[in-house]
């Protein structure tokens, strides 16, 4: 079966109380949107409508950066749910496989329900995603009779005896799409909000003689995020299984509640993180590799037996090979750093190439950066730079290569040679206590 | 009506195992007392009377550097609260509004409850601060009879009637100044501590006729310290609650448990926050700015769309005008940076001014101090400042100028200038591997 | 009564998920088996008999820097917990005192109950280690009798009425070396696992008219590791004791659970802990000392009134006088900073002393390593570093001596003279802006 992704992103969050259209708010480093089109990337869909509405070119570039493929439809009023599905028709004017709704302030949707779903397609003409809530105050609720879904009833809607069911609807709902599309054709706005609700199409459905059914799910999975307070607790509950699945994997967090993983960081077995470790989009560390406290790593690749911080700042592009050593104060960017190289303190490397085994001396800078442009810099293998050279790129020192510490090298140094670019020294006899003489009667004088 | 602030602040704090008095351990970045005194400062005061006793000179200090016009009194042997309160008369001999007295050591009563505390004495003689206690162990209770507080009995001198009463006394009280004084003469002192009890007012004002009422509050807000456990308790209640109410005004927190707020901080709406940020007291940050991981504020001015860290720290006097960049290890002191200049990495600017749109270059540093006095380096607009720049100050750059790097500054340089303080770069041919051999071959023998 | 130690270490920790011996695995800064080793060294043993199997070599090199004469024993097959402790027979073939059975990945036994178990040994022959568990799910059970335990029940073999016993084995167990091999030998493997199991010993020692008792300790004293999970819960369970410890030794931590400490951690009173400190092994810091936030040390001494970081990273044999300040992204390593020295940015000091009061300035780096040798640094006091100056080890710079910023010095400084190593300032005049006015075009063009 083809499957079409409806992803509603169009509310305006109003209790997010926020500029940024709700669903770009970012859990684990990637938008809520994003979470829910990766939650629905696991069907393998063959279209994505996005719906868009406040804020929608953000919402189209944040939703387009992870799948270029997607459609970004406008919804310009929003007139409810199925008002907001409805959107989607155009685009999926051509497309007879099944739809399905979700939702981009509800990421944490798992494969295996989604999987689940599909499933109970094969049965039932229209599946809603329910699950039993521990406090089920202002839910829908999924009314069943006769092993069918008969009805979603609005909590506010709701009898008495219908407030007594506790399993509650999610709103994600899956069916054919033309069918779908049908349905939503019969749903009126003749309620207090004036609203085109998506609930409604369970009960036109049966009263049409189509099936209807459950499935299943965690309460934790249909989380919806509404404020600030939600978005940290929803990324709480991701890092706490994160962190969880990390350690199950082999990883040791001395201290795991101190360490923030993004979305999409792998982290190899026997790897050691300490406290204060964060954890930006795109970052993979291989096997027995060590995290010292307080890094800080986005975009980059550690590799086994590698050792990082404490205070190591890794930036996108930074591509340590196996047992490079990164020290505290040192900030590496877009430069592979080969295998066995040590930058141990205060340094920028910045658009660069290190040899192996090369040794990077304390407060080494790559002077990449003109103003206009950036240039590389390239260190040949077993390179020793002095402490504090400044690297004017582009400049290439060589294999074997010196610089003496304090040196500004603004020409290539060739293989063995050693670089000097440093005034002599002068000690001027007896100076110094005349320089602490002087100030200091001009500071008794100033009192 | 006008009101003095009574401030209890004496007690030398056995529990907390320290030289230092009690009330000066920090909550937030100020002392408790401070918060007690912003607590009571609601109110408008005509008078703050502290009283102080172990560590008075300290506590002086604090005291005045909050309000310069309060009045702090020598409480030389603690005989009891009431015998505290005591010392209070000669200040407020010719005041003739309500005092209430408060504590140093209980910082989180709300400016809502000390207004219900005032209201009520329009109808009462003296009004008390009670809460319902969740463990009522050791809080002495407070006893209603015939729609008036009858009296206050201690915890240890209750009957088991008395003891099942679970309105508890926080010990603030409040009540005509002359008629306050006029009940604590009364006050005697036969009981096993022989100390003065300040509760004992009042049973004496209901024994003179004179009507007594109970104002609630929650139990969280009478909160006593008594230890360094239970200080760290009272600080961990206040950033919970400040973090809440930073989510609340449209702040993003992705990991709220991390950051930690003063006193006094102010940040704006759309505001991110990264996990690991320490906000000291004295800091604004304006609506859009970016506050990246473990990050250091204090004393500090953050304008709108600024982006902050990782790793930056600035201090007092550091203001970031609009779009602003500080990047990693990065140190800001005392320094205006003027709109959408750069300071990347790894630099300290102090006593500085640095021209809008200027790049500041990684490693760059203000020589301001000539261990003596401090100097200013002013940098003009559009400048840029090569890497690892040394600013001798006093020093002026020119707007559009620029210095080369690991260039050592000690001219002013005027605008649109180039200046450049570097030696030649020689290369040795050949003198790195013959440096290398030697030292291996002194390696080897040294084994 | 002398006492011998047998802790075993063999085990895999398959779940662990490790190529790194389980007892190997750290808790503030310690291998669980170290752990271990401390626990039972309050009983002041005269043999501690280490039985390894599963990555014998490290686990030997680590208990051998715990405790030089510890005896490892190799069990090459683990055949259960009998087994292991009869690997220990030869080499306690001439003792003839007590031996008590510990586990390497059972870290929290208390001196005070080993104690105990000591005392009991004087009253009966065996002697084992029992607790009440909350869940006692899987746990043997002690079956006591007239006032003897009986013998101890794994939980898959024990009848319902067993089971229905909530008094645990520990596993831990004591009596007279020679008696415990003796009950050894007479334990079979006639069980599902084909495992000799130490807990049989009970059930034969009251056959054979021995007595038995059980000493009782708290369950989480008897906290097993088997999972990187419970090895972090394990972790947060230590730090949030010493946390408290630290709180009641006079201490301020203002966010507790933000700080980590080592196993051996030693701060004075009246010490501040900002947020965000991670302390390694080794570091004591004296009283009425300031860490603050973001600060990491090892190996380190922190004397009364020192002032560090935040972000001050203090290394193995960082030695801090009095009143020494250490500021923000300073590494200091093997070094002794004299009474009232500065260090307070951006600098490496490694190797090298520094003398009362002197400044040093930022940027400052000891150039102590020439990529074979390390060398080292004097300064004396009083002197004046200035910034970025660079010390080309080994270098002594005399008391009252000055370096001008951005000095490479390579000689030595003699007391009270002014050392300079700088080119001189050249400023080229209008060449900026051509510069400028260049790359503007080539971007332009580049567009």
């Amino acid at each position: 079966m083809t499957t079409a992704l409806i992803i509603l992103g169009a509310g305006m969050g109003t209790r997010m109380n926020s500029d940024m259209p709700k669903v770009l708010h970012q859990i684990a480093g990637a938008p809520m949107l994003v979470h829910a089109m990766k939650a629905g990337a696991a069907l393998n869909p063959e279209h994505t409508v996005v719906i868009a509405g406040h804020g929608a070119a953000e919402v189209e570039k944040a939703a387009k950066a992870y799948d270029p493929d997607a459609t970004i439809v406008l919804q310009s009023e929003q007139l409810g749910t199925a008002h907001a599905v409805a959107q989607a028709r155009e685009a999926l004017s051509s497309f007879d496989g099944d739809a399905i709704v979700l939702y981009g302030d509800t990421p944490f949707i798992s494969p295996e329900t989604l999987a689940a779903m599909t499933a109970a397609r094969l049965t039932h003409d229209v599946v809603v995603l329910g699950f039993e809530a521990d406090v089920t105050e202002r839910y829908g609720r999924l009314i069943t009779k006769d092993d069918q879904l008969d009805r979603i009833v609005e909590f506010k809607d709701a009898t008495d005896e219908e407030r007594s069911v506790t399993l509650c609807n999610s709103g994600v709902i899956t069916a054919n799409s033309k069918a779908l599309f049908d349905l939503i054709d019969a749903v009126g706005n003749d309620n207090a909000a004036e609203e085109f609700y998506l609930t409604d199409i369970v009960g036109i459905a049966r009263a049409r003689g189509l099936s209807a059914t459950v499935v299943r799910c965690d309460e934790s999975e249909t989380l919806g995020i509404n404020s600030r307070a939600e978005l940290s607790r929803a990324e709480a509950l991701y890092q706490s299984r994160a962190r969880a699945n990390a350690q199950n994997d082999g990883v040791t967090l001395s201290a795991p509640e101190t360490v923030f993983f993004a979305h999409d960081t792998f982290i190899g077995r026997d790897t050691v993180i300490e406290p204060n470790v964060v954890f930006g989009p795109g970052v993979t560390v291989e096997t027995g590799a060590t995290i010292r406290a307080f890094s800080h790593l986005e975009g980059c690749h550690v590799s086994r037996g590698a050792i990082v911080g404490p205070y190591a700042r890794l930036r996108p592009g930074a591509e340590l090979a196996e047992d490079v050593k990164v020290g505290n104060f040192v900030e590496i960017k877009n430069a592979q750093v080969h295998e066995g190289a040590k930058v141990n303190h205060l340094s920028y490397i910045g658009d660069a190439t290190i040899g192996a085994r090369a040794n990077i001396g304390a407060g080494t800078i790559t002077c990449n950066y003109d103003g206009f442009f950036k240039h590389k810099t390239t260190i040949g293998p077993d390179a020793f730079i002095g402490s504090n050279t400044m690297l004017v790129a582009p400049v290439e020192v060589g294999a074997e290569a010196m610089t003496g510490s304090g040196s500004i090298i603004t020409r290539d140094v060739p293989a063995g040679d050693l670089a000097l670019a440093r005034a002599r020294q002068e000690n001027k006899a007896g100076l110094a206590v005349r320089l602490f003489d002087r100030l200091r009667a001009l500071k008794a004088k100033g009192k």
